[in-house]
C-alpha cells in the first residue's frame, strides 16, 4: 500500500470540502449538492488545486513519470466517484417500483414525455444550429448536451415537495410519476448517445445499443423483478451474517459491470438492479442499509465532478453565454412540456408540474460526466453543462416553493403516507 | 469517466468472490475471512488470472503502457483495500472505550505484554539466527515478520467466544482486555519498524517515529476522547441530516491521513478515530451506521490481501518450511505469553487465555500488507505471514471450543451483558 497517503490525503479533502459545503448551503436552503459540487471547482487543480495532483511518492511508484501518477491518480477518484454514482442510481432504483410505474398514469407519462421532447429539440437545435465551440462532431456533441438536459433530478424535486409538505399533492404525484418515466427514458437515451460516440457514426451499431439497452431494461424489469420478488425469500437460508444486503450489493456491482460491458452506462444497471431489489426492499431493510453507504460514497461523485470543471472557462464570454443560453432552454423546454401536457388543469398547477420538472440536478452531471469521458463533448462543453445543472437545481426549488404558496391543500394532501420513502438527501 | 468498465468488473468479482467464500467457509464452520483471504489467492494474477491485469481499455488511457496501466490498476485496488482497512480498525476503535481499558486489570496487561514477547522474540530469532530467504536487511525483515506475530485478531477471539455463550466467562474477559492492550501495543510496534524500515536505519528518525506515535495515541485517547465526550452533544446543531455521522467519517478519514502524513500507518489514526467516537456512539447510532459501509469494504481488503499472494511460492519446500516454522512459533508464542501470564489460574483456564490469544487473523493481514507495501519484507516473506495469520485463524476456534468443553459456567457466566456489542462479522 506504498505511495498512497498523498491520495488519502486527498479523500478526507474532497469529503470534508463536500459535507462542509453542503452544511453551508443547507443553511442557505440550497441543495447541499449544489455545494457539494461548488466545493469540488474550488479545491480543484482548476483553482486551488488542493486536489488532482499527484505527489511525489505516487510519481515514484511510476518510475518518475508525472503523466502516469496524474492519470493514475484521475483513475482513481474516477473509480470512487463511479462507486458513488452507482450507490446514488441503485438508490434511486430501489426508490422505483415497476408495480407503481405501471399505475402512472397518461398525464405522468405524457408529461415525462413531452418535457423530454422539448428540453431536447430545443438544446439540440441551438448547439447544432449555432455551432457555439466549433467541434468536430456537432451533431454528437449537440445530442449529448441535449440529453442533459432531458432528465429532471428526481431526488431534488421530491426533497423539495417532501419538506413543504406538498408531497401527496396531485401535481406532486404527477410530478414524481413523471420523474421516473423521464429517467428511464433519459438513461435509453444516454445509452444511444453513447453508443454513437464510442466509435464514428454506424447506423448498425447505434441499432445494436439500442436493441441492448431496451432488452437490458426489460429483462431486468419484467424478469428480474419476478425472480426477486418469487425467490428472495431464499436469501434467508444464507449463513453469512446479513446475506441479503450482500447479495444485493453483488447484484449492484455485478449489474453495473454488465451494462458497461455490453456498452450501457453503468449507472443503468445500478438503478436495475435497485428496481428489482426494491421487491425484496422492506423484508430485508435494504434501504436503511444502503444509506449509510450512500452517505459515505455520493458526496465523492459530486465533489469529484466539481473538480472537473474549470471556472476560468465562464470568463470567456462565449462559454458564458452558452451556459446561459442552455439554461434557459433547459427551464423553458420544461416549461413549455410540462404546461402543454397539464393542459386542462388550472394555470397554477401546470405551472407546479413545468416547474417541478426543471432541476437536472445529478442526471444532468452524469451525463456531464460521462459525455467527457468518453471524449464526447469538449471541456468547455463539459463546464456549460455542469452550469446548467447546477443553476436548474438553484432555481427550480425556491419557485416551487413560491408557487405552493396559498395552495389549498385537500384532506388527502396531508395525510401521511402509509409508507414515506426515506429520501436520500440531495 | 473513461476505461473504468474493466475496473469495476474487477471489483464485482472480487467482492462476489470473497462472499460466495465466505459463505461457504461459514457452512464448513471457519472463519469467513479464511474464505475471503483464500478467494483472493484463487483469482489473483498468480493463480486464475481473473483480477490485477489491466484491460485494452485502460491501457489505452495511459498511451499504451502496459506496465504504467498494470500499477494504476495496483493503486486502485490498494485504494479501496485500504478503505476497507480503516472502516475496520475504526469499527475496532468504535468497540474500545478508554475507559474500559484503564479498567483492565493487571492480569489483562500481563497476558498482553507476555503474549507479545515471547513471539516477538521467538519470531525474530527465527528470521535472523537462520536468515531463511536471505534479504539485504535482515534485522528489519525479521522485526517486521515478528511484529506480525504479536497482535492477536480480537474480531476472532471475540465472535469465537461470542459463538459458544462464553464471553462472560472470566477467561474471556481477560482475553479481550489483554486484546485490546495487545492492539495498541502491536499498532505501536508496527509504526516503529515502518519507521525503520522508510529509510535507512536512523536512531534519530525511529525515536522520532515512536515518539510521534506515542504523542499522537496519548493526544488522540487523551484528549480527543475527552473533547468528544464533551463537545459531541453540538452536533446535533448541523444542518445537514445525519451530521454526527459524516463528522465521524470525516474524523476517521482525516486521522488515517494525518497518521499517514506523520509517518505512522493509516490504520492507526483510523483506531484513534474509533476510540474517541466510542463516546458518542451510543447517542448518535455510530456502530450501526457504520456496520453496512463495513460490510461493503471490508470484504475488498482481505480478498485484495489475497490476490498478491503467491500460491506458488509453498512449492519451494524452504518457503513452505519457514511459514511451518513461524506459524508453529506464533502459536507456541502465545501459548507461553498466556500461560505464563495465567500462573496461579487452573491449566485449564491458562489453556483457554493462551489459545485465545494465537489467532493473528487481520491484523497479521494488514502487518503483512504494510510490510510489503514499502518494500520491507520479500515477495516469498509475504506469503509466509498470510500464511500464519491464515493458519492461525483457522486453528484456534476449534481448539478454544474443545477446551471450553466441560467448563462448568457459573450463573454469573452465562447472565446478558447489558449491552453486548455487535460483533462484526470477521
Amino acid at each position: 500500500m506504498e505511495g498512497i497517503t498523498g491520495i488519502l490525503v486527498d479523500l478526507f479533502v474532497l469529503f470534508a470540502a463536500a459535507k462542509v459545503a453542503g452544511e453551508l448551503f443547507t443553511r442557505l436552503r440550497q441543495p447541499p449538492i449544489v455545494g457539494e459540487v461548488l466545493a469540488g471547482v474550488l479545491i480543484g487543480p482548476h483553482a486551488l488545486g488542493l486536489i488532482g495532483l499527484p505527489d511525489s511518492a505516487l510519481i515514484e511508484l511510476f518510475g518518475g513519470d508525472e503523466k502516469a501518477a496524474e492519470e493514475a491518480l484521475t483513475v482513481v477518484l474516477d473509480v470512487i466517484a463511479e462507486l458513488g454514482v452507482i450507490i446514488l442510481l441503485f438508490f434511486v432504483g430501489l426508490e422505483t417500483r415497476l408495480s407503481e410505474l405501471l399505475e402512472v398514469g397518461g398525464r405522468a407519462a405524457m408529461v415525462a414525455v413531452l418535457g423530454i421532447i422539448f428540453p431536447f429539440i430545443l438544446g439540440f437545435a441551438f448547439i447544432w444550429l449555432t455551432d457555439p465551440i466549433g467541434t468536430e462532431d456537432l451533431e454528437i456533441e449537440a445530442a449529448f448536451v441535449a440529453t442533459a438536459m432531458v432528465a429532471t433530478s428526481i431526488g431534488i424535486t421530491a426533497r423539495v415537495l417532501g419538506d413543504i409538505g406538498a408531497i401527496r399533492t396531485r401535481e406532486a404525484r404527477i410530478i414524481l410519476g413523471a420523474a421516473v418515466v423521464d429517467d428511464i427514458l433519459a438513461l435509453l437515451m444516454l445509452s444511444v448517445v453513447v453508443g454513437l460516440g464510442g466509435d464514428d457514426f454506424d447506423a448498425l451499431e447505434l441499432g445494436l445499443t439500442a436493441l441492448a439497452a431496451v432488452a437490458f431494461v426489460a429483462f431486468a424489469a419484467l424478469v428480474g423483478t419476478r425472480v426477486i420478488r418469487q425467490y428472495s425469500i431464499h436469501l434467508e437460508r444464507l449463513k453469512i451474517r446479513n446475506a441479503p444486503f450482500l447479495v444485493a450489493m453483488i447484484v449492484m456491482l455485478g449489474l453495473s459491470a454488465l451494462a458497461g460491458i455490453i456498452g450501457l452506462a453503468a449507472i443503468i444497471g445500478a438503478f436495475l438492479a435497485g428496481m428489482m431489489l426494491a421487491e425484496a426492499k422492506e423484508r430485508f431493510n435494504l434501504e436503511q442499509q444502503a444509506l449509510p453507504i450512500y452517505e459515505f460514497l455520493v458526496p465523492f461523485f459530486f465533489v469529484i465532478i466539481g473538480t472537473k470543471v474549470d471556472p476560468g472557462a465562464f470568463t470567456d464570454p462565449t462559454v458564458l453565454a452558452i451556459a446561459l443560453a442552455v439554461t434557459g432552454l433547459a427551464v423553458l423546454g420544461k416549461l413549455i412540456g410540462g404546461g402543454l401536457a397539464s393542459a386542462g388543469m388550472p394555470f397554477r398547477s401546470a405551472a407546479i408540474i413545468g416547474t417541478g420538472m426543471v432541476p437536472r440536478g445529478e442526471v444532468g452531471l452524469v451525463v456531464a460526466s460521462i459525455g467527457a469521458g468518453i471524449g464526447i463533448i469538449t471541456d468547455d462543453m463539459f463546464s456549460v453543462v455542469v452550469f446548467m445543472s447546477i443553476a436548474t437545481t438553484i432555481l427550480a426549488p425556491s419557485v416551487l416553493v413560491w408557487l405552493y404558496r396559498g395552495y389549498r391543500f385537500t384532506a388527502e394532501d396531508v395525510a401521511e403516507r402509509p409508507e414515506e420513502p426515506p429520501l436520500p438527501d440531495l
